[in-house]
């Protein structure tokens, strides 16, 4: 064997015989399968599971679905080919050539000239059963098995795509021409180091982001907590205010979503129609409107002045709670709003200090959005060598941040950055309740199922 | 401030005075600078760190780089400017008009209206030298400065354009028509979950991948070992044989390599100059030639027969060693090898038995390549539910992966796949000798400087 091995390109081809034309049949995915226009007769071979079996006196009816699209394909068979075996949940192959449908429920289907059953389903044991809807909750219980279901499939296709649409609006193929837009050619630092250390790298190259998992030990059973969970974070050289972040923020939010809704509208409808009605509008309201921006003693203000009755009282120097997010959104009409410039007592040492004492606030943001709250949080960062150093002093932390404190003593520049949470994101776009059912494998708070 | 907010679209553009056209000017990142053909005077401001200063009798000249391209720009300012503070590592922000360069050395440089010190930079504390070459050992000891280099900055644009390769190999654009090839136009899970859990998602979308960082306690102090490094890893539906995946491996390398060097040929250049001479050559040797294959069993017979003397002797049975995988890349005159087909004793239980008793081994496969050694790692994975049984009880298994041997239950495929390590990538297509140089913050036992 040891030798030159030839590339096998046409690996995917294989020989066809049953097939009118002599050539070979191609393997297509059945999302590209439907997409064909036009279809006379090609040769092909598609896999995947059986979602659907209708059995008539002399025709046989499948659905296969293989995960790259919501919609299956329709394969037509001689009712010959009718077996036990046939059965939902069984993973096929099937050869045969693709035909203009007579129905009008789809362009093209599947004339089989041989069906293969790949691996049967014990339809008993299968916790999914045919044609029902079942429950997130329900399916939360298979983790290893739910993706074989339409809603976690379409949930899932829009995780895929939005993290595609991440990496490129912050890595846009490169043009080398005056850009109107320069934004983030720039490297791609995937690490778990956070936000200390995409500091580091801002020193060198102005415009990095990072994207990647991130652990909490948070002791929460919330619907919007994980232990382990995404986050897009991003740190930007030479910026001159918040409102430079905040319209990153806003880019960020606005043509990950456009993006998404391009390239996956049936999915997105999906969730929209059977999982969060409603949503679809919301979520235009939030996409064409402008955010907005508030200051925190603001929303200190307008939070006193609201007739409903918190569980805790709005107050100066104490954090907003998800009860006063939500009051806030809603009051700002249901558009997604930043809330800036907080007291310095309620966030760390590195945001930068707004030198406006007495109130003494530092220049960091969150964004509030419908239904999930703080979605992204963000600050310039303290870049002043002699500031930094005595907040450092302050809290007792001057040794173990030396590295950082030399940071400012090299050609500091001014820079600040946000981080997302990305589960947060797709529940906000799609309407998703629970942050379990917008990530593969949850893990959480006693629990880790797989 | 509450209300609609207005997107600075001009956010990025500042208005000037003192240059002659009565327009605003762009603020240009340092590549784009160094792109634009035919300068004639064009406003622009430049931000970045200053990387040399050559001051004569009535001109000043100024290199800035801001880290997104390896060349820096020159600025030519009146010796009016010059300053003390106009020091190597200085921060600036530089205003003037791009114009064609006299010199042959560049294209444009920028005649600078106005100069402005961000932050000064203490040269004597600094740890990196002005005009020095500085090895990577000494480098290593400040990976919070050493990405201000020119090494280490070429070495992780590379990263960022081989990460956004390894996307694009494997999430092309999607196109609606009869593809020639099909392949991973599905999602992209990113999660630190490994093998088994891609395996869930390949039983419902046939192609998946997942690309972030992995964690191993590794008590090694190798220069190819890291306890975080990033892996690609893929997994494949419907696979018929090893053939289908070192197709995948090979295409992955070849696409991505190809990739990076399209896009980033001065930062490889540099590598392949100054880090490791020679690195050049070998590598288009790999690009150019099939990758060659070998069964275990043939490695054996080759590390038997070979005159050099190893310190573990070669035995079938026995794992490859780091001498064996070094003797056999040679032994197939520097070309990366796959070494499939490996004793059924040596590897994980999930990996499918080859049925060729009493040899009795598994369809596994390494990807050997030079300088390096193991690259990739993959298999088909056992998909018959009896098999995989028996082997589950033999190591007294099954009940933690009784959700593993479901997924042969319901519509069982045979299926398999691979992982790559991305830094140990980077080290055989740049030649950098040492792991701990081709990722930003390397933890490693016993370290973890940041």
């Amino acid at each position: 064997m040891l030798g030159a091995r030839r590339l096998l390109g046409a690996l995917r081809l294989c020989s066809s015989v049953s097939c009118p034309r002599p050539r070979a049949t191609a393997k297509l995915r059945v999302r590209d399968a439907l997409g064909v226009q036009d279809a006379s007769g090609e040769c092909v071979t598609v896999q995947g599971w059986i979602r659907s079996v209708r059995s008539q006196k002399e025709v046989l009816f499948l659905h296969v679905n293989d995960g790259s699209s919501l919609e299956s394909l329709q394969v037509v068979a001689d009712s010959s080919f009718d077996s036990r075996e046939l059965a939902f949940g069984s993973s096929v192959q099937v050869q045969g050539q693709l035909v203009k449908s007579q129905s009008k429920r789809q362009n093209v289907e599947l004339k089989a000239e041989k069906i293969e059953v790949v691996g049967t389903c014990e339809a008993k044991a299968f916790p999914i059963k045919y044609k029902e809807r079942h429950p997130l909750e329900y399916l939360r219980q298979y983790p290893h098995l739910r993706c074989r279901t339409n809603a976690l499939g379409s949930i899932l296709r829009v995780r895929s795509e939005a993290t595609a649409a991440i990496h490129s609006y912050f890595k846009p193929s490169s043009k080398i021409k005056v850009p109107e837009e320069n934004f983030f050619d720039v490297p791609a630092f995937l690490t778990v180091s956070g936000q200390l250390h995409l500091e580091v790298m801002s020193g060198a190259f102005t415009q990095v982001f990072t994207f990647g998992p991130t652990f909490r030990a948070e002791n929460s059973q919330s619907r919007r907590h994980l232990a382990e969970f995404y986050m897009v974070e991003a740190e930007v050289s030479f910026v001159e205010s918040l409102q430079d972040l905040m319209q990153v923020m806003e880019g960020l939010f606005k043509a990950t979503t456009e993006m998404v809704l391009s390239h996956c509208p049936e999915d997105v409808e999906l969730c929209h129609q059977f999982i969060a009605s409603g949503q679809k509008d919301r979520l235009e309201h939030m996409l064409k409107n402008n955010f907005l921006i508030i200051s925190y003693a603001e929303a200190i203000e307008i939070l006193k002045q609201a007739s409903q009755n918190f569980t805790f009282t709005p107050k100066w120097g104490v954090d907003l709670q998800t009860e006063h997010e939500k009051y806030l959104v809603r009051h700002c009409g249901n558009i997604p709003v930043f809330v800036i410039n907080y007291p310095s007592e309620l966030k760390p040492f590195y945001m930068r200090e707004n030198e406006d004492d007495p109130q003494n606030t530092v220049a960091a943001v969150d964004l509030l959005v419908p239904g999930v709250g703080e979605l992204f949080g963000g600050s310039l960062r303290e870049e002043r060598y002699h500031v930094l150093e005595q907040r450092l002093a302050r809290s007792g932390l001057t040794k173990a941040y030396q590295w950082y404190l030399d940071l400012r003593k090299f050609g500091s520049v001014p820079h600040g950055g946000f981080g997302m949470g990305f589960e947060r994101y797709l529940q906000c776009i799609l309407g998703v309740d629970n942050i379990k059912d917008v990530i593969p494998f949850p893990r959480f708070t006693h629990s880790c199922l797989l």
